[in-house]
This record gives structure tokens, C-alpha cells and sequence, in this order.
């Protein structure tokens, strides 16, 4: 398959590369860095992505960011950057993608625990995760040409376990290998609207 | 207990204030009617609310509107409308009232089911339903002085089955009488952090 990975420089990226690589013809691309460079804020960035593209199987997203913050220090504009920059980011990837895609391909966006599993600092986080499992939950029923969509929400990984260990405190880091597997499952999979954990 | 229930004047509204009036001293909020008339895009209105209403135990929020839709008929911009007064509304609300509800207070929020049993024209309802769950409950482990927070989740009202049934087919509409008791559940019971249905 031609697979877009879109952040594919991340801590995520890189774990989905290493997975899919070594089977599939794997197009990078980011904000600043990749084969092909896009920013998803901007709808007409996107599209400019998919024509340079060309004909694609799967689009993987794992970019996102959201803002962390204990409850009485957050506020309506923080919570709205992470809708913003987590949640519209990757549905207008998704809504660009509905015509190009090849039949029966899919989208795979990544959330993260912190809906499941919540620490102090992480509501603005969770929220967007929530936002993104009701997202493909119920995108998946309204996809043309057996278009699939799925959101993989992994925990803590081990790579990242140093520099943002203190705010997860007892959880048990992942490794990239594990949350590879999760976009595989998806993508060379057949299930559609499921958000996958990898805890 | 006084109650604020904001969006009083709807179907939901309605059926919180018909279960709680007989036991508690309800006060009224809306955009367009009410004891009280509040814009909840607006924190100064929000805080304006509180300062009018004084001490209070507990905040019903029954007000949100999201933009309905097929899939490929969405935009970002009908995804951000959900985001924006559906779920920054209700937790600006929050925000607002972490300083002012009494010791051991309660916010119970609503969303709705479509992020649970998805219909075609939902996705946006199932974006922020979904988003409102998860804030809810990270937010629940960070609250000052006892307070809790819920969200309800009801299914399609009996009462507006007329006006919205046509895109829930098959969903078998719940009484206001069972939305109620959910609210009741939130207010006078224990739980925090929770998603309560209303199937």
C-alpha cells in the first residue's frame, strides 16, 4: 500500500514508520520536516498535500497538540487550542481525504489515554481524545467507497517516558513496537470506527 | 439544594426542573429566558450569573447546539460551531463556578447519545459529545473542595421525536421522566466523573 504518514517525525511517527515501512511505500510528512511538508490548520495545505501525493491507500496522522494544565489554571482558550490543533487538525485531514483515497483505503488518527486514563494536569487533553473517538465512531458510518476510519489511543511511550513521565504518574510506558502494531491492525486490518487502546 | 439549571426552557430543561422543583429551589438561566439571562460564549455573562444567582450547590447546563450533517456535506468550520457551543459553553460554565459553587457541589453537563449509537447525519454531535465525556472525567480528579462533575447523556426525548426522529431511526425515545431521574442521580447521589446514559 501507499501509506501518508502525516508527523511522521514524532515519537508516534517514527513508531508507525518502522512498523509499515519494511511492507509498504511510506510518503513522510509534517509541519517541518518530510517528504512532503503540510500544515493541517490550513485546509487548502492539506489538499496541496494529497495532489502531491498522487493515488493513496491509508493516511496515518500523529500530530496533534493540546495544552496541559491544572483545572483552575485552564481556560476556555486552552481547552479550544487543543480542539483546534488535535481534533480539527485531523478531521480536516479526514474530510480532504474523502475523494481522494483509493476504494476501500483508510484513516487512522491518534488520540492518547488521557480519556481513559486521566491524570491532573491532562483535561485538555481528554477532551480532545473523547472528541476524536465520537469523531470516528460516527465518520465510519457515513464513509463513501468503503472508506475506513479509526483512532489509535496509545499511552505514555517509552521513548517519551523522560520527558513527560512526571505528569503520568504509575502508568506503564508502551513501547514504539506495540504502538506500531496498533496502526498496522488498523490499517492492514479490516475494523472501522474503533478506537484502538494500547495501554 | 439551589440549583441552577441553565437551558431551562428545553425539552431537556424542562424535564430537569420538573424532577428537581418539588425538592429543591431551582433558579432559571437561559440565553432568551429565564430568572436569569446568560451567553455561555461569554465567561463575563457566565460570571455575571453566579455573582446574581449568590451561593449556589449545585449547576445543571441543558443548553448546547452542534451543526447535523452527512459526512461528506461537513466542514471544519461545522465541527468547530459543535466545539464551540456545545463544549467550550459548558466548560466555561465550569471554570466560571469552580470558586463559587459551595463545598461538595455538583456540575452535571449533558451531551447526548450519538457518540454512542452514531447516526449518518451525526459526526459533529459525536465530536462533541465525545469531547464533553472526556473532559468530564479528567476534570472530576481535579476539582477544589469536594465538587463533583457529571455529564448526561440522553437518548432522543420523547418529546422531540416528531421534530428529530427521522435521523435516529430505529432509536427507541426515552421519557422526559428518565432524564430527569439521571439529573437527580448526578445532584443528590455521590458519583463524579461519570458519563450517565439515558437509553
Amino acid at each position: 500500500m501507499k501509506i501518508i504518514v502525516v508527523g511522521a517525525a514524532g515519537a508516534i511517527g517514527q513508531a508507525v514508520c518502522a512498523e509499515l515501512a519494511p511492507r509498504h511505500d511510506i510518503i513522510t510528512a509534517g509541519r517541518s520536516s518530510g517528504d512532503i511538508r503540510v500544515d493541517l490548520a490550513d485546509r487548502a495545505s492539506i489538499e496541496a498535500m494529497y495532489r502531491t501525493a498522487g493515488s493513496v491507500d491509508a493516511v496515518v496522522c500523529a500530530a496533534g497538540e493540546v495544552e496541559f494544565g491544572r483545572l483552575a489554571e485552564m481556560t476556555g482558550e486552552k481547552y479550544l487550542f487543543g480542539l483546534k490543533n488535535k481534533v480539527l487538525t485531523q478531521i480536516n485531514l479526514v474530510l480532504a481525504g474523502l475523494n481522494v483515497l483509493t476504494n476501500g483505503g483508510s484513516f487512522t488518527l491518534t488520540s492518547g489515554i488521557l480519556d481513559r486514563e486521566p491524570v491532573r494536569e491532562g483535561s485538555g487533553s481528554a477532551t480532545a481524545n473523547g472528541a476524536l473517538a465520537g469523531f470516528v465512531k460516527a465518520a465510519a458510518i457515513d464513509m463513501p467507497r468503503g472508506l475506513r476510519i479509526n483512532v489509535v489511543s496509545p499511552g505514555l511511550l517509552q521513548v517519551s517516558a523522560e520527558r513527560y513521565g512526571a505528569i503520568f504518574p504509575g502508568h506503564d510506558p508502551v513501547s514504539s513496537r506495540r504502538v506500531g502494531l496498533a496502526y498496522a491492525k488498523c490499517i492492514e486490518g479490516a475494523a472501522t470506527g474503533q478506537m484502538v487502546p494500547v495501554d
